[in-house]
């Protein structure tokens, strides 16, 4: 196996390609544009696994994040968090290199972007779907409304963009279809309202992994799915077998006594997000890592997490036969968030794929 | 103000200065050792601040860490992580140039660490006092008398290591020093055993604040201190104005209908630790952010957080007077966790504080 000698994320490149190519598929099939948010991975080197499926546009969570991806050659990117004045600086910079879309909520954002903004930076409509987190509600025809008036030849109007963030809530796919059929609606609404049909991004990992007609909507802007992860799983937007990260980590204490192990792997590589399984914390599905592969350990899941440790619990019959020094992988929970916590990954082939470095 | 367009982790250097000599001092008045662990801060810059108070003795949480504190010149350094075989060759060469010491806990790690370790690498014998994550239980007179006589003069045995994390547990100064004493008593009865009394290393926030007699021990390794956190102020170790970090983030959205606003601040900048306060999630306390410090705002506070996203709640005199643009402070519940996710810090004169970065 590839040498691990402290907390790595290792990727299948296969799966990931597979998940890849999967999604690419089905937004093709709807007839919609797919522009993956690429937040979960943050890997130029991932990126040109996107590449290979035609993918073109792309969506981003921060500026920063966007400005890294204009440096590695993408051309059209979706900044898809509420436009914050205070960097106008930097998305008129990328904006000189690269199509930028930006999200705008209210009057005061758009009348800042329109006396700041420069070279062609379009913008989308953030609708609230549900979530309650950002954006506007789809009954606010009015404030839609003056929100496309006002966009000028210098910053186009592209579309809506929806994130149905509460289909996380979900658990099956029945609920989750729910999620989806609910927004269509709303959206359906806000047409008759508007009297005309907007551009609509549509995008988060449970609705477009378990719905397959998606063509209420224009763009499909998923990003999760790429890696998936334990909580895609519990919500039902995938099967464990899909999960194409894990994280190698060392055994670094035994504790047959009471059924548990202490693997160097904590909250600073696996972010502290937990779910619960049958009514206790859980931190991760642990899996046997192979040459080119994993396959689950039952039973044997990570129970506990501190800054560096963290706590497996596992039958007798697995905790018995491990020894100090041995690596066991662990799917995270959260995807997005143990990338975000690493300085890069490693494929089974041993190819170390890049990612965007934060700066001061 | 200093100018900040994204979250941005600011120290406030004379809370920070004043934390250090507060602890420094006691530790001098018990006669004590004084070994802070600087894996809250990760800083070069901020560990000179503790040079300044005459620290020649650290502490850190793995060994990437204390390598990065050789490389700034420490040359003593106690690595608080149960020893990991798969690292010895970074140990063997860290401890070339500084004083390097492991912490022990089995007998297949010290005969590991005899058989591979290199210049006069020493170690701890971990205890568990209670937390129950790692450690020898200091009831196990017989294992740990053994792994004493098993040190050979390569690798010199300096003492026994204790961190009371299940302080964390605790909600008051009573409750705190109820763990210490346990601990005390635990030693006090190991040392029956032994028939000898080893020196002592001791630490975690909790029990080093609010305990004043700490001279049953012989060393002083706590280390949140130096920032402290909202989590320490739930527990009992320190008020909210000794907490010396405030992440500054800008505002991004606003929801007054809901008394909400959005700030840019979210689990890659906070990590996801939160704590419960009046039975409902809490993830950070708001504070006004000034030219040289901060005031509380009271009862507004981030309510939830997601990748990028955190949901500020508060009265709505309050969020009826933000302004998109704006920026708020939070004092994050668990600032280990915050600054890790950090490239660096800001004091208010505008130094840029660097710290370790994370290598594939």
């Amino acid at each position: 196996m590839i040498s691990i000698s402290k907390p790595t994320l290792v990727v299948d490149e296969a799966k990931t390609r597979a998940n890849i190519k999967r999604m690419a598929e089905k937004a093709s099939r709807n007839g919609m544009n797919f522009r993956p948010h690429f937040k979960t991975h943050q890997s130029a080197d991932v990126g040109k696994w996107f590449r290979d499926e035609g993918v073109n546009t792309i969506t981003a969570s921060s500026v920063s994040m966007a400005r890294y991806f204009v440096e590695n050659g993408w051309k059209d990117i979706t900044i898809a968090f509420p436009y914050n004045p205070l960097e106008i600086e930097v998305i008129n910079e990328i904006s000189a290199s690269a199509q930028v879309n930006v999200l705008i909520e209210s009057k005061d954002a758009l009348a800042h972007l329109n006396q700041h903004g420069a070279n062609g930076v379009s913008y989308f409509l953030k609708m609230d779907v549900g979530t309650h987190r950002t954006g506007i509600s789809p009954s606010n025809v009015a404030l839609i409304g003056s929100l496309i008036d006002k966009s000028s030849e210098n910053h186009e109007f592209k579309g809506l963009l929806g994130h149905a963030g509460h289909s996380y809530r979900c658990r099956g796919k029945e609920e989750i279809k729910q999620v989806y059929q609910e927004s269509v609606e709303m959206f359906a609404a806000l047409e008759e309202g508007l009297g005309f049909r907007p551009y609509i991004s549509w995008g988060d990992t449970p609705t477009c992994s378990v719905q397959e007609d998606l063509s209420a909507f224009n763009e499909l802007r998923a990003g999760n799915f790429a890696f998936y992860d334990m909580m895609q799983v519990q919500i039902g937007s995938c099967d464990t077998e899909n999960v194409a990260v894990a994280l190698a980590c060392p055994v670094v204490s035994l504790h047959p006594d009471r059924n548990e192990a202490v693997i160097y792997g904590g909250g600073v590589h696996f972010s502290k997000d937990s779910m619960e399984v049958n009514g206790a914390p859980y931190f991760g599905q642990a899996v046997q890592m192979n040459d080119s592969g994993w396959t689950v350990i039952e039973d044997v899941y990570l129970k506990k997490i501190s800054q560096e440790h963290g706590i497996l619990k596992g039958p007798s019959s697995f905790i018995n036969n491990l020894k100090l020094g041995d690596i066991v992988g662990v799917l995270p929970v959260h995807s997005c968030m143990a990338a975000d916590l690493m300085p890069g990954y490693i494929t089974f082939e041993g190819t170390r794929l890049t990612k965007n470095q934060k700066i001061l």
